[in-house]
């Protein structure tokens, strides 16, 4: 198992093995990093069973687009051991409406669900050791886009804990900064959640990549004072024609980026375009609970865990195709139908 | 003493008066009430001498542009009580540098330094009284730029805590929700320091007007899917070409405000214009420390507590002699010939 996190020591926690993988497959339960328990402590834990597997993602221990597709699939090989026939579909169904907006959860367990032989738990493996590969060609991808030096900005986590591969967005920083790139990064800290300031410094930290911290609100004066260079995210859900699902704030960011003339790019795996979908307006937005912002018990909150970007203020997708450019009318139904490589690679 | 918090009962604290006025002058020293235990407390504080005032400040226990400039004035007072000569000068100038991008409290020192007849008290009174008169007036201006009905954004906190008086933005809000228009007001939370989330929505729960608390991220969002009619904020400084600098995360509002073509509205008193200062170029930026927002020690942090909106940006300004609108380089130099009424009425 490749180190993930760049080499942060673990701590080992109910017998597991000792390891550094966000996500990892035991013997007979999935291991995984307790994303709610970081920066303090590396807490790896296990899901033995469905409820375990639905309530480690409802509750954001495992979270990240790819991660929980991940997650879910190996979560679907446990389901499969337990249970058969209508139980096992309905277990299936379970994990998939763990949560809503990203699409690579059911893109996981459908895929898992359609294998021919039932070996549901080599199809999870699979879809695990694509994921490290697609990251790496994400990572690749992406150096090209980046500037020999200066500072960039992000937003949310999209490294290793939220891909259980080397990461989408922060991945690509990472792969930017490794070939040479003298990049400072700004990240944001990501409110409610502090994904930003709880993960994505942590990871920064870890990887040895200078790394900055702000406040969401001081995105767009960072911008001009700090010169950003370019803006890249990952996203958790894109249409057809490139609106994209991302968490929270991503929107703004990109507004503000296009105020100023910033390149705005979103780094996702295939898996997380919803060909289905034929704009934005039709991805379900997960609104979460009031008690996640509010001070004060008695406080209306409009607590929207995702926003949408409209594809006019993205400057390209980076996939683990390459670059994905304007016109996307064209550009993604060309990503649909490209021949899935890594599937046959793993062959 | 006006009810400026609109009925909150207040707690009293040290064997002062009960009363909910955020700053007051109590006879040998200044009352107030610390911010920073707000919502979960009401406490009610004195400041004694300059350390207390410098304090109070710096530590944001007493904030908001207008606030500050009456709690600077009343702490003049007390310094020329207890100090004379150059150690009164000395004082004077710790009160007006202990917070650098608010422009009233230099303004208000400045004015009560001039006072002739060494009744530097009766000068803070006058400022703090003119205050009330101002904020009335700003509300009064602003209730034609509200809809009807609808919803409407802002951020930080600009009410009766804000200004000792009864609010810029929050002011003009609650104005408009008492002349009968049907507001739902959506407040951001405004990180690092939560003044949203603490303070404005206390104080519209205190006022019975309907409010939502969102993340600052959420904004965007919340603007096309809530149906967002205008943006009113408060400034800290307002240059001569209009550029104003307001809490950090006022810029990105801003943005995105003109993205979707919605109205943004600045409410201020004169006061809070700096008629020296061409642009917003020369406003000094306070950047605050790292601990306010970062969870890992070891983390580098880009902390500035406000951020500057280009005067193109915004659609007009709220003042006490009505509605200030482009072109600024006309309308703000007039705002500064206009008569002091203000203080020819309190003559």
């Amino acid at each position: 198992m490749p180190h993930l996190l760049h080499g942060a020591s673990a701590t080992t926690r109910e017998g597991l093995t000792q390891t550094d993988a966000p996500v990892f497959w035991d013997g007979d339960a999935i291991g995984y990093i307790d994303q709610r328990a970081l920066p303090a402590e590396l807490l790896v834990r296990r899901a033995r069973n469905v409820d375990d597997v639905v309530e480690a993602i409802a509750t954001l221990a495992v979270r990240g687009a790819p991660a929980i597709g991940v997650f879910g699939a190996y979560g679907c090989a446990l389901a499969a051991r337990a249970h058969d026939g209508t139980e096992r579909e309905r277990a299936f169904l379970r994990i998939r409406d763990a949560r809503p907006t990203a699409v690579n959860l059911g893109w996981a367990v459908d895929r898992v669900r359609a294998r021919a032989d039932g070996d549901f738990l080599a199809e999870a493996q699979r879809i695990h050791d694509e994921q490290i590969a697609i990251d790496r060609l994400i990572g690749e991808s992406a150096i090209e886009l980046f500037p020999s030096t200066g500072a960039v900005l992000t937003h949310c986590n999209t490294g290793p804990l939220a891909t259980a591969g080397g990461g989408t967005a922060l991945g690509a920083i990472v792969a930017a900064y490794r070939a040479g790139k003298a990049l400072n990064v700004y990240a944001s800290e990501t409110r409610p959640l502090l994904q930003g300031a709880r993960l994505t410094m942590y990871e920064l930290r870890a990887a040895g990549v200078p790394a900055t911290l702000i406040v969401d609100g001081a995105a767009a004066i960072t911008m001009t004072r700090k010169k950003i260079q370019l803006v890249i995210v990952g996203a958790d859900r894109v249409a057809r024609n490139g609106d994209t699902a991302n968490k929270i704030g991503t929107y703004a960011l990109a507004i503000a980026a296009a105020h100023h003339g910033i390149p705005f790019y979103v780094a996702a795996p295939r898996s997380t375009f919803d060909f289905s979908l034929a704009s934005g307006d039709a991805i379900p937005i997960e609104e979460r609970r009031p008690d996640e912002v509010r001070i004060d018990a008695g406080d209306a909150v409009y607590n929207p865990a995702f926003d949408v970007t409209p594809a006019r203020l993205i400057t390209a997708f980076v996939t683990e195709y390459g670059i994905v450019r304007p016109p996307y009318f064209e550009s993604i139904p060309d990503l649909e139908t490209r021949p899935s490589f890594l599937a046959a690679q793993s062959n």
